[in-house]
């Protein structure tokens, strides 16, 4: 027998938990294309969006996941033979850096391995030795979902007044949108790359690009962007098909709409400040359980830590126990650890992830620390007793 | 801002979480109710239906709640005038004792309180006393959802074979079917009464009466059987619509067949003892915080607490404050005190129930009491920190 | 190959075509049957139920099929031992009779045959011929899906006055509520007995019972009625579960919410409109049939013919090839002949019937009927070609 | 009042009618994207995406419209500057021209106008006059959904054959696979492009694109494809992701294996037929009410006019009233003309298109066809009436 037999819970980091309300707005005969509810729903979606990124500037909306996304942020702004600067903190930084090199772009990476985030000073550097000015872009990831670390957006926008490089300053929060706290036109970021499945809460299946007039002019100045990808006729449509360069993702943008009524009803702000007093209960239950045992959060310093995803490591093989048994006695999928280059650990059994980004609450997280709780004791993975209990206090504390 | 925001819980003892594939099974068009697919499906469910109550006898199916079904058991066994012996823990015996005076039976009540199970020899007594065999049924609750006591059913069945009394044994199962161990044949009870919103995971809407074959004469005697209860032909019908006494509640079927399914593929003994485990892990929470606060079980030996409900208090005015932190702070709805009589808090404002029946597993146990510790600390309602804690190393053990 | 792949059509009489609104509406989570919300949208139904059956007057919602609402209007009116008179025009008007013998109460039937309403005279004989005034209630089905006869409601509320009997007049609107004309308290029905499962377009599971003041005066002189059928608290609870008496049917009632809204949204006038319009429709396709082939409509004059459904011959064994024609080949699923009794076709083979009940529109009825020409045709049973024309042409019309 | 109230049939070419069963699938909770149930549900669909084309070769999925899809194919085939031949028969030839001059590419167009198919003749004389076999490729939509002209792509390859050019041909079947007989390897095609919401019968958001063994060939010696149209990762992947080049569609996943399982239990060549023998039902239909009247077939010669749409003219002014009808007043929506180019009728007002596709029976089609003759009757346009008789008459012949 097992205890998992109830509702699931999957605490993945993306694609998360999506509401009822969205799957159920989903559940609905396909509609007329050309009708006029479908264009004024998306007409009305569009400043929703703009407010989730906080920007009064502009969005195309794609047909295609996050990677789709990356490409269309860099066709529309870095021709093939020009060149960007990634400073990576995990595998998505460099999984933006390889789509770069497949639309012909020279990449010049900076390492800053997985466990802290970028480094102003060495983008300053990288700039600074850049005199011809030749780096076109920075690509910033604000959170990557495999290290769990956060960067801070607003200090590469310091350090590109400062040094006065022309590069544009661009943005994935794929992981973080409606998760972490993110201000694109305040902090400075030309471009913010996002997708619909972690802090949207929707099905994956829709990238988002939003872009600044600055960036609108690089766009213009671009030798050729394909139609697909062209985010000029997506942003500013004159016909309701060149939203999505093609037919509409009908069912997808009605789940959009219902996830962006809810995000609405509780207000970013509000959004952003639960997601940060999860983040701190299952900091307190992980510091907790680690003091008499092995594991440990990926990110030392919480003001580097992501609030919609945690990467822990746990001891070569323990990580892939702890899942399993999370999975198959108690109703909980745990995410596996990503991009870890550990020589002794090759297949990243001792790391894992939590996934706490979008559609979750105190019940949802307490639920799942209280099952890694149970699992470390019916496995015999040291710990100390009580991260939970130490979670729980956390939340009661305004 | 609340944590409220996720995927919500209801912990109320009934009606209990549906399963997605009881909802989606049920989201479907209205079928041909004299097609064969249906037909076969109802009657596959037949015997499916007797193995969660663990007999070999007859099952009837009502459209009704619970207390529709409390109706058709006694129209079918006991005639107007006749007496029935009713041991009460808690306000659902009372509840099936007016069931009975509506129908014109005498209604002799052994009262027990609200923390005690059903004390056989008291039982005894009773029916020893009735020298002229005047007590046509014994009316048991076999778990009270009001007080959460659970009474042993097999024991009546002993004080009757003792004493040679003839009357039937009626057990309500509405609360525990498919979540405490239940047996009706093994245990002798000749008449099962419960619904399909707790333990069978389905939206309220059907009733069910099991009945063995010495049950069945005495149907076979009674001067009268209005068409509706009569469970004759819902027993062993004809025509398809006989099942039903009418037109049958299809889509209440479908979401039955895949709970069934369900049911089927864990198996009851798993089922039992999943509900065992996850009680006693609310147990131990609760244990834990009472050390050092107010915060009881209403039940002090937990041989005769249910899997499936606990009712507890908290001091007056504290269950209330509880209940609603924890529905508008973290997502989690607790069950309000009832049947409660203390003159002292004519409200039951101390008191409420934790509803673990059906579909619930480590996860959402865990999180509820999580939940639960968080809201005693926010509230500053004294207790020992760390019950959650003590809940998940209880679920560490096999 | 078949050409049935696609939406199916299901044209019984009820079961009806389920909307998408009242599916998704039931697709989620139980509720907190305590919550606020819950009760005010049950009180907001009240009247929009009320308004259906166009009464100012008292509505009890029983978790049951229309079985369990006969059963419910004679317990709350009709003692043992009493009499009632029943005109028969089809199955169900003994149906109902039946019910009222399970009670214990003594059936007069006029027997109609089922080709004609009931006769107003002879009821009015029967009346003058009770000059002990015996005569509890005049059960009067206003439409009998068996037959698809309708008759007159207030043409023997009319023979009641004119006789000064003070018998109760009640109406089984079981296949009409929603669909044909009625008028409960223009037309002086006392009693009103329906379900949710026809013109109500929600699955099967509830019962209703409309009765008025003078209902009530006579259920509160009744020796007793059962707690599950008494309709005073359920019409007028104290307590949220007293309108269920017990458990409320929660998603049935968010279902049942959904069809409401569209009901109020079309107008009780329209919606009756709307029907008739389609059973025009549908009575000129058949009649042109007819020229040329056995197909006739079971009741001659227009003006008793039901707006929800219609019942056919078509010569013996002719209905059964063509039922399963439209099914097999052509998505559409009839109905089968019910109460038919002709010696030289005892498996009603030669008969089927239509049902244009609730959620039914100009497209679904044409379909139907251009898919009964294409079987006619495939099966060579005699016919005019032409009829799905002639109902195209009766909607040309206003 | 309108007739309108009943369940809707859309009936624009795409997207088309989604099942339920498609519907049902989606609404599921996210999955663990890494759990092995996933993967095998993924490889196991690629076989059955391959009987729909009836190819052996490869298949590449892409998160992206049919417009997405386009420029998949072109981005693995056809390099900035080389030249492609677009015999175009509609709008959507001319709109995957569009596409391939936005990837830099030279586009010859053969115009063929918007009423007669591909002249394989006028093929060859290009192919011939091309010396240099400068022409990489020749795009050949093979039913074009504006027109509804449906081109021989056979004949094509037989052209390429006799002509000996190289270059590759790419079959644009986005609105016939699943509808129209196609046969990719068959017939010669080396690409087939399609997409998911209209004969596969799932709401729009997956790109198909099929390539045979010498496109994969010319693929590999571009001198450069983007990562996100890149189809060899796609149709080869070593990791779940490289499927979708990133996180995969995991709803329209669900959605689109429920239509594969239809479409396998149906069979292709089943499928096939029943689009023929509803398309010459439609035809049967439009050509009786020419008879008197002005509504005109846009493609004369039945072996040229696609069995999954249909383009129609009524005169000016007439297909937008008729439209409005049908939707107001029956309850079904029609296409708007599109691609029409008349200097008489500037908003092609007199012009309409119905789609036929994918998830269609008899009841569907005979009710928008006998909608459709109510329309043209309540509006006064003339027509010979009968056309839905005749339509029901062709249905009933094998």
């Amino acid at each position: 027998m097992t205890l998992a037999s109830g509702r699931s819970h999957i605490a993945i980091p993306g694609p998360s938990v999506i509401p009822d309300a969205v799957l159920q707005a989903m559940h609905r005969p396909a509609p007329d294309i050309y009708d006029a509810d479908l264009l004024a729903m998306v007409q009305g979606m569009i400043p929703d969006l703009k407010q989730v990124a906080q920007t009064d500037q502009h969005v195309a909306i794609y047909i295609s996941n996050g990677h789709g996304a990356w490409e269309a942020s860099l066709a529309n702004t870095v021709a093939p033979g020009e060149t960007v600067l990634v400073p990576t903190c995990g595998r998505f930084g460099h999984g933006w850096a390889e789509v770069a090199r497949g639309l012909g772009i020279k990449v010049d990476i900076l390492e800053h391995g997985r466990q802290t985030p970028i480094d102003p000073d060495r983008v300053r550097a990288a700039l600074l030795a850049d005199s011809a000015q030749a780096i076109k872009a920075i690509l910033a990831v604000h959170v990557d979902t495999s290290s769990s670390v956060r960067s801070d957006i607003m200090a590469l926008r310091r350090v590109l007044e400062e040094t006065g490089h022309p590069a544009l300053l661009m943005a994935d929060c794929v992981a973080s949108l409606g998760c972490d706290a993110f201000r694109m036109d305040a902090w400075g970021a030309d471009v913010t790359v996002s997708a619909c499945q972690k802090g949207l809460m929707t099905p994956p299946g829709l990238g988002l690009v939003f872009f600044n007039e600055r960036a609108a002019e690089v766009q213009r100045a671009m030798p050729a962007v394909s139609n697909y990808w062209n985010w000029q006729p997506r942003a500013h449509p004159e016909l309701f098909y060149q939203y999505f360069g093609g037919t509409a993702p009908t069912h997808h943008l009605y789940g959009l709409r219902a996830a962006l009524d809810m995000m609405k009803a509780e207000g970013m702000e509000a959004i952003w400040s639960r997601h940060a007093r999860l983040a701190r209960a299952i900091w307190a239950a992980v510091e907790h359980w680690g003091q008499d045992g092995p594991m440990r959060l990926n990110i030392a310093d919480p003001a580097h830590r992501s609030h919609a995803v945690t990467a822990l490591s746990l001891g070569k093989g323990q990580g892939d126990r702890l899942r399993a048994w999370c999975r198959d006695e108690a109703g909980v999928t745990l995410g596996i650890g990503l991009g870890v280059e550990d020589p002794e650990d090759p297949t990243a059994s001792g790391y894992f992830r939590i996934g706490h980004m979008g559609h979750v609450n105190a019940h949802m997280i307490l639920g799942l620390l209280g099952v890694i709780e149970a699992g470390l004791g019916a496995l015999d993975i040291p710990h100390r007793a009580g991260g939970v209990a130490a979670a729980a206090s956390s939340l009661s504390a305004r």
